[in-house]
């Protein structure tokens, strides 16, 4: 058994992080923290997430200088479930102590300190680390992660279409021109934390964060292609549906596309549609990617759906630890009907 | 025309009133204030209610000393949209200044300051203006309304539980039992604050405040009966659904009941369904309160519905306003298609 | 390895029971059927429901005579997910080939001929079967449904119902009075045929079937207890609450009402939540029945909260499954995180 | 006083629709109706629309011979808010009555045929009067409006595409390439009729139609530029948001662009957000259009937002009403908060 423990577990993400890790067979969930500063220390995620009674009835405890010798003594993984500025001058603390390190942020996903500074906003101050990290999108590199001390979980955004167009890219039948990405996010994408933007009746279909979105250069850094994407929040909970806009090459045939997906054809928790179109409710609590396409000429429409917790952030970041413990990467992802 | 200055203007009940006023053909809207520590201070109304762009680019002025100066120069009728703490002082101040106060909080409608200990936590300090405010529910006590200097207006949940339970009282067909009313109140009755209660992701069909909602008083004290009132929360954003069940006297016909309710046959803003049921898909965005009812022996099971915005508080204020200026108390309240 | 099939797999009740038998350890999906006259004949349930893709692709049989002789040489149990007017006549040609047939509707479950005419309105044809039949409450009457040949698997509302009631009425602490059952259920409790009732931009909160619902005689009759049962339509698509109004005998104390809870205390799909009330989120694709209660003097309101699809319907019938095969009753129902 | 029919009263445009001519000043409501097969015939539209009790109390007759001559006599106008196939039969039987048609379906909108061959699936059997068909979008085609005798009212798609696009293709601003509209409509937009796709459990944010939806030829041909329009059903009930990719032609200004929408600046139905972006939310129940764009380079995104019924559909037949009466478009269409 290897002993996990979360920081930041109050959250969707770190709380489905922690339901995913209290019932994986090879995997203890040792601890849960979270702030010195947060209301919710000392409660039980059951508390927040009444769901969980009885299930998830595990103390959030502060992340003090204690804490930090209790993971010293007592954990093998630690994960982030932090903002990136926290994760970013976490992990060191934690890889100095020879811990393997899975940051769900941003903090460590992008390579190029000017994108830090033009998307983030800060200059990332351990260029090191940076280096080190490696990528945390499981159906794509699961080698390089099996041997990262640093696992840089891929965003949500980017799980859906680096999935979606990797197969094409790799196949060559993209142009020159930047694929236009029209996402829309279920409201758990927008965290736990109260805001107007959440309330229950000023959420509405409405895009944000036009040409800027911190997602944009790490799509693109995987992709190695430019990228128009465009997030939406959408009034639903869990799920991300993307409509992706490609140009293909000249005279590339549907057999062509249709080959270029073979490559995910044996990955158990990818779902290719074809002709059938993936739908938020197909994929809301489940483990999987759909990916559907239709094509007319050289305009091609890849329409990909994931849910966002499940299969980004906690899911893919559970994906990584399977792959880090020499697990297969989907398991504990719970692939029954 | 009449000057009309709302405090609270920035909350859902507040821009609701101010939507209402500034349409209106005998209220000029002069004022919209925020408190001075609010974060929309100088914003417009629209820049909080998008919808609201062309129709009510009014700005939220903080309420300072130079405000207070306006208003008793400029104002005729004052509004408060306030919590009921901030509503107990502002009233006498405005009173004093000669304003016709019209408070939609429930600072003043209990009349025994026991209740105030009991449900408010707090021993009011202004018994004088607590005995002359008069309640505010328009169809009930117009008269009253039409000389009264302070308005308590009434509040969302008792609005539709007297409307539906008076008459039925007034023809005394009501046994000793307690009356039950199990309510449903959609988020905007929450307010519009950020907290997680209200979080997109959080509300779901829960009860709260069993056997200690403020309302439980009001709706006895002007109902003159016990009541056991239950509210829920519900995961839709406007209307108040109640379901309520009265232990008939023994051998009360349907007939006696039918006839009870003929009392509001009249009134322009009561729809009495009779055995047709009211939805909160009925009432919603519109100013009416539905009244249905289904008996079987002296079992009687009366549902009301109405919008908590537009008949309940904001639309409430106005039909008070209508009666203080001498006007038809629907009038402004729109009941077109 | 029991064999399974499903009659009627179509609806939601029928998806999700072939959904638990299909990841049951020691069943085993045989076949699952839909009526001759079905268009969704031949399709797969993943066809129907694209979330099962992968996981539940096995085809909707029209249920011919050439299926009857399938059943009768490859199934041990059967399932009727089918309207009562058609459980009624299929029950005794399942049970006569000696299979142990499992009826999820509400044909076998009154025992009343009289309540048969007055609440479903016809004269039940099989009087013998009735009398043979067992009511399907599992945490109730184990050791019965064990023996049964025929189940009459509890409905969704009386599930929630009499797990919230029966400690109290077996402790014998609720006075003469009708017990008060305000109950809300989500859409997927009408079913999944198409009609404007079920309309996305139809649906709204509102009651409906006053005084003359199914469950008011199945409560009544399993509770010994009169009752009076409203039920409503909620904006959300999965889950019961039901807000019940208890008149407690002269001077019962909370800790007697305590008390006669514990009877459920060692449970494992029941969750006593003591003042904390239920809600719909907590219980929601949840295998749980979530209880809280508050009492005030003699009036005791007892909050219940089941997922109808998953507690009710399709999990209590698993539940009654595999108490047949004399496994644990909460078999294959998931109780993780 | 004009009198006013509308045949296909029941569904949710013919309602609102009849609503809007209910309380215009101009307008009489003389007669609403509905297919002879319809089970809604003799109802009234406050049956099927509770919230209009007491506000659209008319019954909905049967489309009989008999109705043909109360049409003849009784009416000037005739709105057609009926299936295409419907409306290209009926529409030359009241323009040879000399009535003014309105049609709101697609059976007039487009000129060649062979378009209607391709997206309809049937040869239009009345060129000639699709050749005298006026295409209803009324903030740019006033004019031949007023004159038209047949009017082909706007899509809900196209009336906010074409307010989005036409000011830039006005000034000659976009590329050679086709432009991306990215659509998500509320489900109004798939009508009352019951089935599967708009069934409360069922709806999920999801595309269809790709490359074949019917308003892609609409678009294109009054915008005069290639299209490449993707629908999706969203899960709100009243809405269309639309996110516009435009590649503009080379060097094109920030300054051109919002030039260009100056055309549209005095237009009272239309809302210039600039770089404050529409939400379904900020267009719900409102007859607007929010247009917002930011661009970036040459590339530039348009997001455009209306109430699919009030601003599309009946909102847009009744614009072009008020055209053909001599009246301000916008008449009718209660601009206040």
């Amino acid at each position: 058994m290897l002993n996990v423990s979360i920081i930041g577990a109050s959250g969707y993400s770190g709380a489905e992080l922690a339901k995913l890790v209290a019932r994986h067979p090879e995997f203890s969930l040792t601890h849960c923290f979270v702030s010195e500063q947060s209301t919710d220390k000392h409660k039980l995620i059951s508390e927040l997430y009444p769901e969980h009674t009885g299930l998830l009835d595990i103390e959030l405890e502060p992340l003090n200088q204690q804490a930090f010798s209790l993971i010293e003594q007592s954990t093998d993984y630690v994960c982030l479930c932090t903002d990136h500025k926290v994760s970013v001058e976490l992990a060191p603390v934690f890889l100095q102590m020879g811990k393997r390190v899975f940051d769900l942020s941003g903090g460590y996903r992008l390579s190029d300190n000017e994108d830090y500074e033009t998307y983030y906003g800060f200059s990332h101050p351990y260029q090191d680390w940076l280096t080190q990290a490696q990528y945390g999108l499981a159906e794509w590199y699961g080698d390089a992660i099996k041997a990262a001390k640093l696992v840089a979980v891929a965003g949500c955004y980017p799980t859906a279409a680096l999935n979606a167009l990797k197969p094409l890219q790799q196949a060559d039948l993209i142009s020159a021109q930047p694929v236009i990405i029209n996402a829309v996010s279920g409201v758990t994408g927008a965290g736990r934390k109260a805001n107007v933007t959440s309330h229950f009746c000023e959420v509405s279909l409405a895009p944000y964060g036009l040409f800027t979105h911190r997602h944009t250069p790490e799509i693109e850094k995987y992709l190695s292609h430019p990228v128009l994407f465009t997030p939406h929040l959408g009034n639903f909970k869990r799920g991300i549906l993307e409509t992706i806009y490609v140009t293909l090459k000249e005279n590339v045939t549907t057999n062509q596309v249709d080959a270029a997906y073979q490559v995910l054809a044996d990955e158990p928790l990818i779902r290719l549609k074809a002709s059938q179109l993936p739908s938020i409710k197909a994929v809301e609590n489940q483990p999987f990617v759909d990916i559907g396409w239709q094509q007319k000429g050289n305009q091609l429409i890849v329409v990909v759906a994931i849910d966002n917790l499940l299969k980004g952030a906690a899911g893919q970041a559970l994906q990584c630890m399977n792959l880090a413990a020499g697990l297969d990467h989907y398991q504990g992802l719970g692939m029954s009907a």
